[in-house]
C-alpha cells in the first residue's frame, strides 16, 4: 500500500509565508510549540533569536507578512515602520489595546483578533467573581481551610464571616454592552437581577435601560460591572465621581482591564468602605497587584485568568490558525477589525 | 395628643400561647432576641432556664402550644411525649431531617418549615460553588493574596493553578428538581450547560432528560449537583458506585444535607484523584469538616451557610412570625409540611 502524501504537493517550509511571533503565547507552554502548526504558514520566534530584537526586526524585514501577537509585546508604529511587508496583524486576545489600529489603518494592515471565542469564558468568571464576593466564597474556603478548629468551622462560627447578600432582586449595571456585557447580562438575569447598561450608544435591539452616563448608571446600581474594551475614551473612565455615585453598598467587578478604573482611588475606596467590595481579574499595572488588597477580604482576585479554560484555548488555536490559513489562501477572515482587503 | 394604644387590646404576655425554643437560633446573634417578637405569642426560652432541659420540659409540658425548631436541637418522638399540648412544630430551616415527621403526623402535630424562602439563596451558592471550582476563584484569590511577589502572580504564573474548565456545554445531573434543583437549573440554562436529573418521580411538566436511575445520571453527566433532602432513602445515595459512574473528570456539588453523600468514600475518591473536584456546604458530621480535604485546592468548602444573606435572614423571620401568628389565630399557615388541621 501507498502511503498517502496529503491533499496535494504543500510548499516546501523555507517558501512558505513568514508569521512573527514576539514572545511565546500560552498555548505554548500549555500544549508545546505544535499547537498553532500549519503547512500554510511558518513562525518566525523572535525568542528563539540570539540577535537583539531590533537587529532580528531588520534581519527579517522583508520576508515578515504577518505578526501573531500573544499580548505582553506591543505592536507599535515603530514596530510596524520596521516590517514593511507585513499584511495582517492577528493578535491571540479580545482586547486591541496593544496594538495601534490607527497606524495599521493608515498602512493598510488587516487587524484581526479572536473574536468572541473568549466571550462565555470571560463572563463566567464575571458571574463568578460577583457571587464569590455577595456570598463570602473565597473567604469561607480560606476559612474553613485555614481554621484550626474544623469543628467550630462548620457549626456557626461563619457568623464571623459576615453574612452574605443575595442576588435576586440586586440592580446591576453593565459598562459595555458587547458580545461579554451581553452574555454576562443573559445569566445574572437567570438569578433575578435586575440589568441597566451604559454604552456608546443606546443599542436598539436591548430593552434594558440605558444610561448615556456611567456615573448616573452607577448612582442606580448596587453592583457595576466593567465590560468594555480599554481605549483612550474608556482610560479611568471609573473614577472618584463613579465610585462614589456607587456608595458604600456598592460592588465592582472588572473583567476587561485594568486601567479603565483609577486603581488608586478603588483601592482608597475599598479600604475606607467608601464602595463595599470587588471582585477584579484585571489591574492597572499589571503584573503588579496593590498591596493594600491582599489584605482585604472584601475583595476577590483572579490573575488575569477570564479566559483561561482549556475549552477556549482549544478553541483559539483553531481560530487562529484558521485565520492565518484564511488570510494566505486570500479567503475571508473569521474574526477582522481593521479590514483592508 | 393621645398616644396610640395599638389596633385593639392585646392579650396580656402571661396569657399568650407559649412557643418553646430549644436553643437561640442565629438570628438571635446577628439581629437581637426580638428580630422574632409578636404580640400573639411569647417565647419559652430553655437555654436562659437555669433547670436541666428534661426537668424544663416537664416544667412547662402543658403550657408549650408550640415548638420553634432552628436545627442543631432534633424535635424527638420522646420530646414531643413531653409536651401533650404541642400542635405545631414551626422549624426555621428548609430542611426537616432534625424532626421526627412520622411522630407528629400520628400525634396530630401540624409542621412547617420555612418553605421556598432559601431556595435562591441556595441555587445562588450551588452555581456559585461550581463556577469556583471549574474557574479555581478561591484558588486564584488565595494564591494571588498569598504570593510573596504579586508582580508574578497577575503574569503568568496562573499557569501554576491550573487552567479551568469551562462551564457552556457541561452536562449538569440534578439530584432532586425540587424548588432549590429547579432554579439551579434554571441558572445554570443561561450559562450553556445541559441538564439532566433524578427525582423520585418524573416531572411530567418538565422537558430536562430523567433519570429514574442516580448511578445512570451520574454516568451521563460532568457534574453532579446534589439539591434533594436528606430521608432513610437518600442517605448515602451518592456512594462509590454514583461516584465511580461519575468518573475522572467529574465535580460533586452538594448543598444539600452531608450524609446524602458517603462522605468516607467521597474523600477517598478526592485524595485519589477518582473524581475531579467537589464544592461542598454540607458535611456528613457537622459541625466536623474531614481533615483530608482542608489541603485540596481541588475542594471548595462553605461552613452549611447556603442560606445566609441578610435579605433572607429578614424574610425568614417575617415568615416565622407570620406562620406563628396564623396559626394561633386559626388562620391558614403559609408554609405546612404535615397537615392536621
Amino acid at each position: 500500500m501507498e502511503a498517502c502524501h496529503g491533499h496535494g504537493k504543500e510548499k516546501e517550509s523555507q517558501d512558505l509565508p513568514r508569521v512573527l511571533l514576539f514572545k511565546p503565547p500560552p498555548d505554548f507552554h500549555l500544549f508545546g510549540d505544535e499547537c498553532f502548526s500549519s503547512n500554510k504558514f511558518k513562525f518566525l520566534k523572535a525568542w528563539e533569536s540570539p540577535l537583539p530584537l531590533d537587529q532580528f526586526l531588520k534581519t527579517h524585514a522583508q520576508s515578515v507578512e504577518a505578526i501573531l501577537s500573544s499580548g505582553g509585546a506591543p505592536v507599535t508604529a515603530e514596530t510596524l515602520r520596521l516590517m514593511p511587508a507585513v499584511r495582517l496583524v492577528m493578535t491571540t486576545s479580545a482586547g486591541l489595546n496593544h496594538i495601534d489600529i490607527a497606524e495599521c489603518r493608515r498602512r493598510g494592515i488587516t487587524v484581526a483578533n479572536t473574536g468572541n471565542v473568549f466571550s462565555e469564558d470571560v463572563a463566567d468568571l464575571a458571574v463568578g467573581l460577583l457571587i464569590d464576593l455577595l456570598r463570602n466564597i473565597s473567604a469561607s474556603d480560606r476559612f474553613v481551610k485555614q481554621w484550626l478548629r474544623p469543628r467550630q468551622a462548620a457549626e456557626g462560627d461563619c457568623y464571623s464571616l459576615g453574612i452574605g447578600s443575595k442576588l435576586g432582586g440586586k440592580r446591576v449595571g453593565i459598562v459595555g454592552l458587547g458580545s461579554i456585557g451581553s452574555l454576562v447580562a443573559k445569566r445574572l438575569d437567570a438569578f433575578g437581577c435586575s440589568i441597566s447598561y451604559n454604552s456608546r450608544t443606546k443599542k436598539p435591539s436591548v430593552s434594558y435601560p440605558f444610561y448615556s452616563n456611567v456615573c448616573e448608571l452607577a448612582a442606580n446600581c448596587d453592583i457595576l460591572i466593567i465590560c468594555c474594551g480599554l481605549t483612550a475614551e474608556t482610560h479611568h473612565m471609573i473614577n472618584k465621581q463613579v465610585l462614589s455615585a456607587l456608595g458604600k453598598e456598592g460592588v465592582v467587578i472588572n473583567i476587561g482591564r485594568g486601567p479603565i478604573i483609577d486603581e488608586q482611588e478603588l483601592v482608597r475606596c475599598l479600604v475606607q468602605g467608601e464602595i463595599k467590595g470587588a471582585g477584579l481579574d484585571v489591574f492597572e499595572n499589571e503584573p503588579d497587584v496593590p498591596k493594600e488588597l491582599l489584605a482585604l477580604d472584601n475583595v476577590v482576585l483572579s490573575p488575569h485568568c477570564a479566559i483561561f479554560t482549556w475549552e477556549t484555548f482549544k478553541d483559539r488555536q483553531k481560530l487562529v490558525v484558521e485565520n492565518l490559513e484564511a488570510f494566505f489562501s486570500n479567503k475571508p477572515l473569521l474574526t477582522k477589525i481593521v479590514d483592508n482587503d
